[in-house]
């Protein structure tokens, strides 16, 4: 087995006064300020071919979610929210170039997909951490507004994260670096998710709550589906799991929270998790809502993140 | 730490003649008879609202990648060497009711998008395995032709994986599954990767080889790059866990093959990973080959599995 190793030397966990403190996004990595020229290849976006303090200089939200039509719907309706000139419809996508994934610009938003898994968010969190650190933006704020599955809470509920942990309920984020495991933290900002929270008051129609939110590698085996292709295990075996999930503060499921809050974490991001849940694990596996409810439910944190953003611009009180 | 387990009662491992002999696609999970309706939410399809046997019950064959864009080429390409009806511009995405993954078929050819890292490809395959199984198909081959990072070879070669290795160079793939983690075999279907290797012979232009493919959970810190938004090793420990790599047998890194291979072994699915390599990371970790080049390079999997498919309906000798 490899050596673990607790991540407590570089990079160096910024203290939560840094975020106010200083507001610039940190990039930890000695190598970079030696390189000519970086090309963020899977935005298909680079240093010497794009002026990116230009592009993205007025940058103060990032939002992202797994699909790209979601994140491009979500671009045009916080484009109107923010009454920014034009009706929205001339929007592009900024990485064009290829399909990896798509952003969008509304103002001083970023609207970014980011596919599936960890391995997926990951990729994209390098290159627009870069992607900021390059364009010298400054106290910035990034949101993941996804889907889950919920533990023991009505459908159509909105999470937001205080703490991502791992399929064995723990609190932090195993990264492999060359052939050593070095352990992270996997808090999300406090404060964000209180704001978060205060926000959500206002908007009728939906709940949402505050709790843990379990990151696994595997939306099937991994999260104890017995609808997958392969399946080993009972409807009691699984029941047994997700109420010890439960028992251990976790309210929803996804694929993507650990390594975020992470990353996030490590760059002096103010980072929040907000995902609506499509189903109660603990009644079924498979999302069988019609098209309709499901657009509706991933309309949520759509909905709640507009409202915060309009808050700290002033533009509602 | 959970307890881990070698996955050596079920789901049974096929032995290589069950292949031959049977040929179904196999579902190891006894759950799905007792299911109504399966509906395959990242594909858009289901049991009730699709015929699925009609729709896919001739395919032989199924190509993944992880460009949407790709992908959607490779079914045009294949259309044409096939020699099938028409020009192909009406090829459709089977899976347009969803922007998660597309589809393409051309005759007995799917072709299909998975994104980047393990947890994509994995929530594909479990729903791919199932497809196949609703269908009927029978005598499935199956092949991801994708990008990779070379080691110790020419930028551009092609090489087709033996074994798929994790990031300490061992021959598994580690599933967790519930509260437990399950070690699961990652070899590749060897008489088809030896059928591969003698089709490329006779294909000019660039090189074929056999090799260990590195699987990664992520591109950057998990690859032992320098140019991330985090790297907190030098120049030297990089070189020398790519040197370790090589001499191990690793030849190419990537981020899907080894739950590619796992699954597909357990599923009786002959399976080959197919992927060309756009650098050498031993001479850096920026992609910055022109885009004509990466195209060309790009090309070339599909050359190799576009000979290979027409060898096994003979329609070249």
């Amino acid at each position: 087995m490899a050596p673990i190793l607790a991540d407590n030397n570089k990079p160096k966990l910024p203290e939560m006064d840094d975020y106010v403190k200083n507001g610039r996004v940190h990039v930890e990595n000695p190598h970079l300020d030696l390189m000519s020229e970086d090309i963020l290849y899977h935005f298909d976006l680079g240093t010497k071919t794009h002026n990116l303090p230009s592009m993205f200089g007025d940058v103060k939200f990032v939002c992202v979610g797994g699909s790209p039509n979601r994140m491009k719907a979500f671009a045009l309706f916080i484009h109107k929210e923010l009454g920014l000139e034009g009706d929205g419809n001339d929007t592009t996508d900024i990485c064009a170039g290829t399909d990896r994934y798509s952003m969008y610009k509304a103002g001083p938003v970023l609207s970014i997909s980011h596919g599936m898994g960890i391995p997926s968010i990951s990729i994209m969190l390098h290159e627009l951490i870069k992607l900021l650190h390059h364009a010298k933006c400054r106290g910035v704020t990034i949101i993941r507004i996804g889907t889950s599955g919920g533990i023991g809470i009505e459908p159509g509920t909105v999470v937001i994260t205080d703490i991502a942990v791992d399929a064995f309920f723990r609190a932090q984020f195993e990264q492999v670096i060359l052939d050593k495991v070095v352990v992270r933290n996997t808090e999300l900002h406090q404060e964000l998710a209180e704001d978060l929270l205060r926000c959500s008051k206002r908007i009728p129609g939906f709940s949402t709550i505050v709790g843990h939110t379990m990151c696994t590698y595997d939306f099937y085996e991994g999260q104890g589906r017995l609808d997958g292709a392969l399946c080993s295990f009972s409807k009691e075996d699984k029941l047994e799991y997700l109420n010890k999930a439960y028992i251990a503060g976790v309210r929803n499921i996804e694929m993507e929270s650990s390594v975020f809050a992470a990353m996030c974490h490590l760059c002096g991001l103010k980072a929040a998790v907000v995902c609506v849940t499509l189903l109660d694990r603990l009644e079924g596996d498979q999302i069988n809502q019609s098209h309709d409810v499901l657009k509706e439910y991933q309309a949520r944190p759509q909905q709640l993140i507009a409202m915060f953003i309009k808050k700290q611009l002033n533009l509602c009180t």
